[in-house]
């Protein structure tokens, strides 16, 4: 019997109980014990509930009692989860989380501490929900050089992109309908605005290159901005428009960021719909690989904690090494990232080609003062130049 | 320093010695020591080239060197690759082999040996090249009941029937062109037949119900049947047509078949196109998830067999689990699994409805004197029964 305390007993939390009871005995054959939830961490009392007998609400009953081996952490944020979190590595307990800002602002630091005491630390539901990611990157693709990393991490945004391509609706609509339906936060910003992606394709890629990646570096966009119309033109292209959290190998290290992109029909990522998530890999001898399903929900997020459980209750007494130092990566300055940019203007025809070339024009009905038109390949502080010399751009929306 | 020896210096084979080049630094970084290949075993001597000091021709040479803790094997077939694997393992050597026949037919009990000798059988490259498919089911979905696994696993037919799709052409035709582009064998048989497919989806299965599967017990049909009519009335659907590997978890057990299928555009795998390999899998709580990639070829094969090597190097004195033992599995019958069919015939649509219901009826300009249907849901039984009532069915081919 291997005793577990789980803290913060939210939608996660209570779903990791959910899915060690659902699976009792598939999970205990596979740990080679039973999992036991012995002490529950929440501020609420849950009076009448089945729980009740297990909850606390002092993180240090659980440091100090040596029977607990694992401690499952889905209270969300960074502090005081980092407190906890920290003291029970101190104390030689194994962690899993699903806490992608705990991960990204503290994952190298975390990693190392669990490393001198020999426990484990373990965060595969952080990114990509129930998507073995993590543990693919760490133990699958180990063989390879990484050189681009490209995700739909983010179930809400591909809902709303995926209902606004769909349906053709505003921004708007499909928010208030992504509220009522429980895919998008009262307050959605850390979704709409990207930051969310951001803090994972932060973690993807320092575990990609082994170093610290901070999320603060990234030029992150969210998407807000695309409207009806943009989607207009995406379909008379044949694309789909996407929010990707990218992060692509280059001479001068690491080219990231997350922003929305025109997809064609034959992009890995084109057909990943609804709040599904999908994570694109290229390895310098694996080639393109993919891996698709839900991104975030209850259950799903919950089952990437219990097998974190499962692999935790293998090593109980081995770390399993993580490459993610706390040394910093340098990332490629923005303004040299490379892309081709999808721009709308009303600017004429004549001067936009003066400013980028023999672009061909794509027109759609309805939009009759205005033209559309894809770029070369040029680095983000090119286009931008052009983008002012041509003045009058209605919209700039990469292109995959 | 960790010296391993390479059985078989085929196309995997050679491949694995140079990703462990290409990539020795980064290997060796996750290794925690470097990788060195010490012999290659095989019935050539290769003189003048690079390799030709590690050619041994007899195993025991390996078997007898307690330096080599890693053995590769990428002979292919199930002897002598049983009896060398055997030895390796009773030699107390971890073992990585890329044999999909080898491991369906012994990977239980090799298996069971190594655990015995605390080492580690390891095969992700048996199924799906590249796709980390094996490791994910044994370290990553384990909070899960997997209830479906179902495959595009063999890269040769998908790309035979991605060309007849897309261009119509006819069955040999295309062989011919896969045979010249060294997608298909001179002897294709164990592709277009599904006999390959068969042994990969014996080995998913294994994995999923932690018990044997044999293959011999797996209903299994190849493409050699499908014609440019086929392909025309599945593009008159907007659907594709694609070889499936395929396991059900039903009351009586798994269902389990290899054969041809209907895809929606909305099925996962529906765009999985030319040599590329998919895997979909359902799981109790994790939902629907896909693994996606290179199914094959010399560099993503030989990139799952160094990655084994690199989990095997941060294992040298543990012996993974890995559930699936030598218990027979029961599969139900295949006259009791369910499924649709799409049935082509020349009898009176009046008879077709007597028989199989109120089927709606597709027809396909130049092929006046037949008519197309899919039926409701029915075991393969009933579906027979049904079929020879009709009389004069021109093609079957089921719908998923």
């Amino acid at each position: 019997m291997i005793k577990i305390a789980i803290m913060g007993y939210g939608t996660i939390g209570s779903g990791v109980a959910e899915v060690l009871q659902v699976n009792r005995e598939s999970i205990a054959r596979r740990s080679g014990e039973e999992i036991e939830v012995k002490y529950i961490l929440d501020l609420r009392d849950f009076p009448g509930e089945a729980v009740q007998d297990k909850i606390v609400h002092d993180y240090r009953m659980i440091v100090n009692d040596p029977e607990v081996r694992i401690v499952v952490e889905t209270m969300g944020g960074v502090e005081p989860a980092y407190t906890f979190v920290r003291a029970m590595l101190e104390a030689g307990k194994h962690v899993t989380t699903s806490n992608k800002a705990l991960v990204a602002a503290r994952g190298a630091e975390l990693i190392a501490l669990a490393k001198e005491k020999n426990v484990n630390f373990m965060f595969e539901a952080s990114v990509g929900g129930g998507i073995p990611i993590i543990r693919s990157l760490n133990s699958c693709l180990t063989a390879d050089e990484i050189e681009e990393i490209t995700g739909i991490v983010n179930g809400t945004t591909n809902y709303m992109m995926t209902r606004m391509c769909e349906e053709g609706l505003e921004f708007d609509d499909v928010l208030k309908d992504a509220q009522a339906k429980g895919y998008a936060e009262k307050d959605p910003t850390a979704d709409i605005e990207g930051y969310d992606a951001c803090r994972k394709i932060a973690i993807l890629t320092s575990l990609v290159c082994g170093q610290q990646v901070d999320f603060e570096d990234i030029h992150t966009e969210g998407i807000t901005a695309i409207t009806s119309a943009d989607i207009r033109y995406a379909a008379k292209m044949g694309r789909s428009i996407k929010l990707l959290a990218s992060s692509r190998k280059t001479k001068d290290g690491f080219a990231a960021m997350v922003a929305p992109f025109l997809l064609p029909p034959k992009h890995p990522l084109h057909n990943v719909n609804d709040v599904f998530n999908a994570i694109f890999v290229h390895g310098n001898v694996l080639g393109d690989a993919m891996f698709y399903g839900s991104g975030a929900g209850k259950l799903p997020t919950a089952s990437a904690v219990a097998a974190d459980i499962v692999e935790i209750a293998r090593h109980l007494d081995v770390n399993i090494a993580v490459e993610w130092s706390t040394k910093k990566q340098r990332l490629v300055d923005f303004g040299q990232i490379e892309n081709r940019y999808f721009v709308r203007t009303t600017v004429e025809k004549e001067t936009i080609r003066k400013v980028f070339g023999n672009v061909s024009f794509v027109s759609v009905e309805g939009f009759k003062e205005e033209c559309g038109f894809i770029t070369e390949v040029m680095c983000e502080a090119e286009y931008e130049k052009k983008a002012r010399e041509l003045g009058n751009v209605l919209q700039m929306i990469r292109v995959a």
